[in-house]
């Protein structure tokens, strides 16, 4: 048998055919659209699995499952999406209109949840017991596993771990709240405070690299700049750093999961954020004898949420 | 048949006789007395387990299991205190010890956890999913059920929940860290504003209240005067209001249980905290049309300890 994974984002839908061990065998991609009717965009989504299974040379009836990862609130008993900002959803009936498509058993959850359950089953997690996967990207998205089983709260409103408080008073939050989380350990992050010390020091390397245009600054300039030693650059770099591993104490404080797996932009920097990190989180920890969670540099990088999609549509589906 | 509860603290340790549906059937305490041996200590606690089986008639054979309450770190595989910093215990191996005066299998967890699960099991959260319980005392202590399970984490050093970092320069922690939750959702934080409060107010109810000695001022004297329409008292009250529901907020946004459970000492303040709580809790919610955690006031009181150690013991017993 094979699984559907399918990742829809503001940007794009992309369709993947997975195996039963997590291979993806061949993917498709349509552009989301946002802004049409919730109808055309989920026939686009039946469109565009139905097209990559042809190109595979697989047959409707050899899909077992169909798992979706929204950015959004979905309710896995009724298969709503119940809220999802990007794409401007309330209360769409995303499994009933794709089965409209494409008649197949259909999951749906959390697109960084899916994305961790892939991290936690077939990347650094794997064999895990228990994992969070954190995408430190725009904002920060939550993935959370527990007991070998995706997690997004009993009301389905958890895992957003990018809105826990992090600050009282802290940077105002596209939420309506202050001091959360994605303030201060989000690419977005890095790239704020990466222009606030160029601009303080326009000797450094890091305003030379962005040619004095400041806004050019993304969270990569800042990295390799850190890198190569720049001091304002490396100034800022562990600021995050710090303030990242604050983030990942309370995941374990609270939690205790047995891996934590770093993915988004920012883990693209590997093991000079991974050392960095591991090094300082030593300081922050309660227990200092005591072990706790692994921390890991996410493996699946974009295919994490078509991957994990479909594994979600096999685990559910095994289990019904 | 029926089950033992063990609560042991850095004052006394309390032991009950629970039955299968929870209920206290008959309890005993005996002195701490910290500093000893842990062996003294561990004697004692078998002595007093036996001597509440025979004021209860029981017979050793009657009981199932036995359940410890500590307050700190166990490892359930091995059945040691790992790290227990009110007993001054580093890698006791209490279930061992414990087994030379009372041959029964013992089962240990974290106090908070097991007070948490009485709480989930007998309390408000009775049939519930998922629940944090909080206790808002000296400290914050924390107890997480998930799936009807204890959870302290995989590593046990979980559900620490005073010491998730809340304000990232904030007050310092006895931990070492700065900004820890308890620094401002525990009863220490209510005392510490409310002295502040009345120092700034001598006209106030709440300065009168303790007659200018504002270090005998507790977290009742605060709440009483609130409650009686003092406008500094009540601004400190909102004050803490707001920080526990930062707090309860960053809760639902991570793990989202279907109940919350307020216990310990503010507690009592009962429907006078939970109504201020429920009111403004809503302001932080992420997704303010959605259902999330219900919040909810301690049932069992000082006795959720003993119970939810016994019903730890008999989950355990009951699945091995």
């Amino acid at each position: 048998m094979i699984y559907l994974g399918i990742d829809v984002g503001g940007t794009s839908i992309k369709v993947g055919v997975i195996d039963g061990s997590g291979n993806l065998l061949i993917q498709g991609e349509a552009p989301t659209l946002v802004g049409r009717p919730f109808s055309e965009i989920i026939r686009d989504m039946g469109a565009c699995a139905l097209d990559v299974l042809e190109r595979g040379g697989y047959a409707v009836s050899d899909v077992a499952a169909i798992g979706v990862g929204v950015p959004g609130v979905a309710d896995q008993q009724t298969g709503m999406v119940v809220f999802c900002t990007n794409l401007g959803w309330h209360n769409v009936p995303l499994r009933t209109e794709l089965q409209k498509h494409i008649d197949r058993p259909v999951f749906i959850d959390n697109d960084a949840t899916v994305a961790g359950y892939a991290e936690s089953v077939y990347g650094h997690g794997a064999g895990s017991h228990s994992s969070v996967f954190l995408t430190l990207g725009t904002g920060v998205g939550g993935g959370i596993v527990i007991g070998g089983r995706p997690w997004s709260g009993f009301h389905g409103v958890g895992s957003e771990i990018g809105h826990m408080p992090m600050d009282i008073e802290g940077e105002h939050c596209t939420c309506g709240n202050d001091g959360c989380l994605e303030r201060y350990c989000s690419a977005t992050a890095i790239i704020r405070m990466g222009r606030q010390a160029a601009l303080q020091h326009p000797d450094s390397a890091l305003y030379a690299a962005c040619g004095g245009n400041v806004d050019k600054i993304e969270a990569k300039t800042v990295i390799d700049c850190a890198k190569d030693g720049d001091d304002t650059a490396m100034k800022v770099f562990r600021r995050y750093v710090n303030y990242l591993c604050m983030a990942l104490d309370g995941i374990i404080v609270f939690l205790d999961p047995e891996v934590i797996i770093l993915g988004g932009g920012v883990s693209k920097a590997g093991n000079f954020l991974l050392n960095a990190v591991r090094e300082r989180l030593k300081d922050y920890i309660l227990f200092k004898d005591l072990p706790y969670s692994r921390v890991e540099i996410a493996r699946l990088g974009a295919n994490a949420g078509m991957i994990g999609a479909a594994m979600l549509g096999k685990k559910f589906v095994e289990e019904a």
